[in-house]
């Protein structure tokens, strides 16, 4: 498929989001997987189903320092009637009684120790009365009483963890417990970075006037490792031809190519024009109806998608949000497709759009104590290109399509930037 | 300060939740500053207020492909009356015109070009008609329209980031196009992590009847690294006397000890017992109005704050978030004590608590479509040895100690783990 030549021209037509999402996913293979130690796991996507091959606890424990009893013989008791048993034996964790508790008899048993034979239940230190040996006893207890039975956190064979689900802290000790040391996660896809534009130099130098300290590989390269992926920087290119395909032929080693730049109307805004000559290129899209992030382009090349983002950096981030952060995830197999979690918030003001296209609205996010709500304060920009926008935001409002904006005071999703 | 020996006692009195923040916060200093690189602070915690030693853009650019005109000179211009400019230059990116835009004149300039000398507006290429070396205008544009104006993103010497802000990727973009390639941060702190419990064996290894493998260190070493401290696993301890005060004062060489286990009444629970018989050291609280959590113990040691969280997995994380979240965020200087999002949700069944106890409830969340709300299910569970409820929960719900509970149906708030 090709698209038409929109230099000097502009573009006659954008493509709605959903749609090139659509387009996007009908192309993008899940990642194969890797082994890696489960202590090294934090943040990776599950590559399949995890089953315990354990019981945890692995054997009955007491969740309390206390004694073993037959909850039978506690029956009845009361301050009035206590009932009196005999301690026959005391372990230390780690340790297992070689009695068996009978009849009106108990055995003391610290938090975590093995419920010996004979007891069901264990009714706790600071309940009872201690005389010599003896206990006296004041309330019944239920059978299993302070009890962890065994298989009662996850039962051997179990599906503890899904497909597609991210290791937190907590999955890395339900695996650990279960004696999982080693998962299969899918491996990360990789992603080069590459800046275009004559107007470019390195961070670090004094621009002159004309030349622009690039950044955008540096915010995208965070925004990957954030989302799961590995960036590499494959650095500045200058606006011509020949530089272009030389960098996107090594580019198409990664799993993912994305350009910054050159991707508007410009006569020197090649890439989607080189894209579009390119044997075995599929053009999905080039002019998305959002804002910002319209001169998008993207393209399938022998199986890799390869993007063009604006050069403007909120633009860059905004384009990447939706549509790279949808392509990391896909090729990751990962359940939430969009990890930033969402709040309602009341508006500060009125945000006009324009119906067809999708609004991307970087909000301020406030506290409002005293009616327990968020307040959204939308950020007046003058355009894209304004960074420190995105430095005082908190998060993002999508105002879909079908929606003219949305007045003041009214409820709204925001989006919320991950924490770090 | 001393607290009482509880051991085989029980606890007499808890210290509410609030009570123990507030002489935590007492004791806890700010850790100090080291210098790193821009491009590897993703996460980091600012340490004092960053000015930019730039304007932002450092020259006035045009924000599109198209013409530099004198604003005045398009005025008036209409489909039916266009007006007509000369085109006099044209200039690439990265490069500046010598001449001057004077009456009635146009320079073609490229998307982020310089604007040249006389001209204070740009007029978009598919706006208007090119004519040989003419353009025809068919309505008037305003004075800096289509033009970011130097340092209007950011002004030389505005504070651009504040101390205690946490670097996002938009922070990282914003401090390099300032040319702020170094930025001081709060250094890390170190967190010594330790084990105590007989019953414990290395991760790996077969368990035994009455033996469990550890795995809260690991929990807490990726919580450590979730919210931005240091840690290092100084592994399992048993349960006596003299093990467990040679690894304390190894630990002491840490900015944060914390010990799993042998915190609550029980004989072998000796680390209270030890903490409160050393001299130098000031016992905080021993026992807290929380559930999970309640036989948390807190000391301050040469001013090095001192947790020993219970045994339980859950409540090992529970009093992790509440206390050494907020240790680790203080001794940072964070503005966000506890980045952790929070959104609002209607519960799917009643939760009852009792007054003067803070509880913390794990609930899985769930979105409602048809009423674009999430619904808020709390998590069954036996107690908190049971780590798999912590992998079902996307996030905790806390009910204060001046509550009994929330109704079924009821709106509350939830604290959603980290995405990862």
């Amino acid at each position: 498929m090709k698209v038409e030549d929109v230099r000097l021209k502009g573009f006659k037509s954008y493509t709605p989001v959903k749609q090139v999402k659509k387009l996007l996913s009908s192309k993008i293979k899940k990642k194969s997987a890797e082994t890696i130690k489960t202590t090294t796991a934090l943040g990776r996507i599950v590559a399949e189903n995890i089953k315990s091959p354990v019981n945890i606890p692995s054997f009955s424990r007491s969740a309390m320092d206390g004694y073993a009893v037959k909850a039978e013989n506690t029956f009845g008791a009361s301050q009035r009637n206590p009932k009196r048993l005999k301690v026959i034996d005391k372990i230390n964790i780690n340790e297992i009684s070689e009695k068996r508790v009978q009849d009106n008899e108990a055995i003391q048993i610290p938090t975590g120790g093995a419920i010996p034979n004979g007891a069901n239940a264990v009714i706790k230190l600071e309940d009872v009365k201690r005389i010599s040996s003896w206990i006296e006893i004041y309330f019944p207890v239920h059978p299993f009483k302070n009890v962890s039975r065994e298989g009662e956190d996850v039962k051997k064979g179990q599906v503890i963890i899904e497909a597609g689900s991210v290791i937190r802290p907590q999955e890395i000790a339900l695996l650990l417990a279960s004696n999982i040391t080693e998962i299969s996660v899918t491996k990360k896809p990789t992603v080069a970075l590459i800046a275009t534009g004559s107007e470019l130099i390195e961070i670090g130098n004094e621009p002159q006037i004309g030349q622009i300290v690039e950044t955008n590989t540096y915010t995208l390269y965070n925004m990957c490792e954030l989302y799961g992926a590995f960036p590499t920087r494959l650095g500045i290119v200058k606006d011509d031809e020949f530089s272009l395909r030389k960098i996107l032929e090594k580019a198409l080693q990664y799993d993912i190519v994305v350009f910054t730049g050159g991707s508007s109307v410009g006569e020197h805004d090649l890439i989607p024009y080189i894209l579009n000559n390119l044997e075995k290129s599929e053009m999905l899209v080039h002019g998305i109806a959002m804002r910002p992030g319209s001169p998008t382009a993207i393209a399938i090349i022998q199986g890799t998608p390869v993007f063009c983002l604006p050069g403007f950096p909120v633009a860059a981030m905004t384009s990447f949000e939706v549509f790279v952060v949808y392509t990391i995830r896909k090729i990751l197999g990962a359940r939430e497709l969009d990890p930033r979690p969402v709040i309602k918030a009341v508006l500060t003001r009125q945000i006009p759009s324009h119906l067809g296209r999708c609004d991307y609205v970087r909000v301020k996010v406030l506290y409002d104590e005293e009616n327990n709500r968020y307040l959204a304060e939308p950020l007046r920009t003058a355009g894209s290109g304004i960074i420190s926008s995105a430095v005082r935001a908190m998060g993002v409002i999508e105002i879909p399509e079908n929606s003219e904006g949305y007045e003041k005071n009214s409820e709204v999703n925001v989006k919320l930037y991950l924490p770090r």
